[in-house]
């Protein structure tokens, strides 16, 4: 269960609330004693204690459910008969959905609680009287900090940007150059909006372009710890609604990525790549510049790729191929080498 | 065009002066009417307005031309005939170069205005008169700030660390045991200076060696933003004059890199390597230890080198080999997984 | 020789009693004007003054001896002939490891000498009388900081934090929902307990899973400059006693990592994934999700693993295969393509 020095718990709440809320039902015929169960915690199954509720959505851990001391579990109808009789069930088609709505209900999304004294706020910037200001925070000329948003200790806010309602900066943050949305979420140390890696390369030496877009970060967004996207040069780097970015990921300069794609840590996105809705890069992965990832497609982990990728297509290796031809070449190298092997 | 929250137009300029500024021409016979014309800003192509300048340096972009509103355009004589009447001719034979000029004239580089208090210097620094210490920022005993020089919000500078003249350091960026040359450029987030991955690994365990070198970086040097570079264990990890580095690049202790290499984001470089001048590592390349990789060698992204790179070479895949041998292999085994698949 | 500006001296010593630290002997007679020489500083064996003493591991290095100017070269028996009669020998048949002892001698770990004016620490955390918290540190409510701490400066302590005795925080370092252990290393930049990139993706849209676990780092860890370590979703995140992780790696949420492994920078490793006790990862290497790896077990540097890897197995390629099946298919492809090239 949540670690009460980090989390706070805001149960307990009656059984048939938090059935209510995530969208579930009890079995037929269940009383009100039922119903007025005081759940006061989440758990695994593993370690649930009386009074929690938990859930079961991996066919793989319904064994597991004859131990279990929770109070509830939320089940599928089809995997109803492997719970015990003594567990309360409530029934959900999908219940880790349910459960994170019943685990964010009893832990709700916390205001970072660290002192905010000593923020340096620019005179001409805009700050909502709801906004968080945490300590050692710097607030540029100019920027507009909308309701409830909460910008943690340390980070930077740069000169005009725009930061729009209930929006979320985690600590030693940086961004400049940048328009963010609403209910967007930043972590730790993340750079928005710094100068792209632009310049002129020949026989008079290197010149830098100067940069003079901007990131543009529609509502919606999560952004991950240490990830770092560049502005555009002239025309903005923008990352479309809902789209949900992992650690330690590279954006470069005029990038657009669509809404509601995933992309996963330590992936890289080379200038100028245009990348569609919901499309998912996995772990590691790197695109070329100039390229246009088409709408749906997925790229396997630490995949390179290096040309245009169609709509719905799965590729993997570097270069990244169809996913079954790289299946194949990868077949076909291994016997090659054992038929070598068998030569010698 | 840029977005006025974010940069400060120094416009108009008579279209004349820009052309001199640029080393352009304009075509015979131009009158002072033209030369005077005001220009108040830069362009896209596509989004110019009346009174701005664009450029064409790419042959695809000819033909949208036809509809562009910009007064003035920057092309070479060989594409002259595309640009449609109503638009004058900048002739130049590198547009690009031409307008990161005009560029820079219109959107010369700020200095950072955020606020610059509560700064903590250490009595014993030396800081210019003419510096720009900003918000949060700490300098540690014996450190010295160069003239001209800017330091981002909560950035740190350690104990004894040199900073050349007109040096810019961005907001939340970490320095100790480095002596940084004149004119460098450092993004955000970026460490420098921090002990190395040194230690032993024998029967008896675990035990750190003493990292007790530093980082030396020369002038015209740009790092990007979350970059790490360890110093020195003994000797020093050096950076060339003019060498650019992107984002989120691992540059391990002792590694020594030349002038004028470019290092794209993502890439590691392992502990004692030594690349030539003028080198060339694209998006995660990964180069082992202890190796050397020539004057202009070049890595293709993802490369995995593991072995003394050429002078000149260019190597791909992993293991690294001959690019041209690279493409062969991948041929071969494309060729070889269909047939397979005939074969079936 | 290390540079004053940014280490402290302690010597000069004996060198009767640094032989007698590092646990080395000198050579049989050898007279006490001999163990009372002064020793002031560590060297390389070819930048050595005298007054200094060196080591010599490397037997590629046994001819650079001949020119050294070192006062004394600790060295094994067996290469006691390559040393010039004018330099003493330090009899130790871990030549590297002696060193490390004497040059830590002769240069200890420095407090963060930086001003420690100015941080913001909640008044119901717990901060021991002998820490050492410098400027612009937040510290927040109910966190704990033990005897000898160093937190440097601009790093976030969050609500509810342990750290353990003698470890040390470089600056610019954010954590939360973290219990520290003792003598833990984390340098700057690093974000520790962060929320995991946890979500449901289904027809309804993506709902994020509440991440309400936390990062639990065992004794001894040390951890590099902008590594992320993500908190757990409802279990921990493990980092075991000893283990050591460089810089710019990413570990996700609910993975455990065991005693003494070592993990390169730039890995990933992805949610839940379990990591042996002494297993290595090398350099960009990335584990795909609800993995085992095996005690001792290693994965070369890019390697990509999409399995369970067995107790000792080293692994190397995408996907990663044994290293010497890896090896064969290399051959394999190369000969192939000479083929297919002979054939044309």
């Amino acid at each position: 269960m949540p670690n009460q020095r980090f989390y706070t718990n805001k149960g307990p709440f009656p059984l048939g609330k938090l059935v209510e809320l995530s969208n579930s039902t009890f079995c037929e015929g269940v009383g009100s004693q039922v119903k007025n169960a005081q759940i006061k915690d989440v758990a695994f199954i593993s370690n649930a204690e009386l009074g929690t509720v938990t859930y079961c959505s991996d066919p793989r851990l319904l064994d597991s459910l004859t131990n279990t001391e929770a109070t509830a579990c939320i089940i599928s109808q089809k995997n109803l008969e492997s719970l015990p009789e003594n567990v309360i069930p409530i029934l959900n088609e999908q219940p880790q959905r349910a459960y994170a709505k019943i685990a964010s209900t009893m832990y709700p999304t916390e205001c970072n609680q660290l002192l905010h004294t000593g923020a340096s706020v620019d005179a001409t910037a805009k700050v909502d009287s709801s906004a968080i200001i945490c300590s050692g925070v710097v607030v540029g000329p100019g920027a507009e900090i909308g309701a409830n948003v909460t910008i943690g200790p340390n980070s930077v806010i740069g000169k005009g940007v725009i930061i729009g309602q209930n929006t979320s900066i985690d600590s030693n943050v940086s961004i400049s150059h940048s328009i963010i949305g609403s209910s967007v979420k930043i972590l730790a140390g993340a750079r928005i909006g710094q100068e792209g890696f632009g310049f002129i390369m020949d026989d008079e030496g290197y010149l830098s372009i100067p940069q003079l877009g901007c990131v543009r970060i529609a509502d919606n967004v999560e952004i991950g710890a240490n990830t770092t996207i560049d502005r555009g040069s002239l025309s903005d780097t923008t990352i479309g609604t809902g789209t949900r970015i992992d650690n330690l990921v590279q954006i470069a300069h005029n990038v657009q990525i669509g809404k509601g794609c995933v992309i996963v840590a330590q992936v890289g996105i080379a200038g100028s790549t245009v990348i569609g809705d919901y499309a998912a890069l996995a772990g590691q992965a790197g695109i070329a510049q100039h390229l246009k990832i088409g709408k749906g497609a997925r790229v396997a982990a630490q995949g390179g790729v290096i040309r245009d990728v169609r709509e719905g297509e799965t590729i993997s290796g570097t270069p990244a191929i169809p996913i079954m031809e790289w299946r194949r070449q990868h077949v076909a190298l291994s016997k090659l080498s054992q038929k070598r092997k068998g030569d010698l």
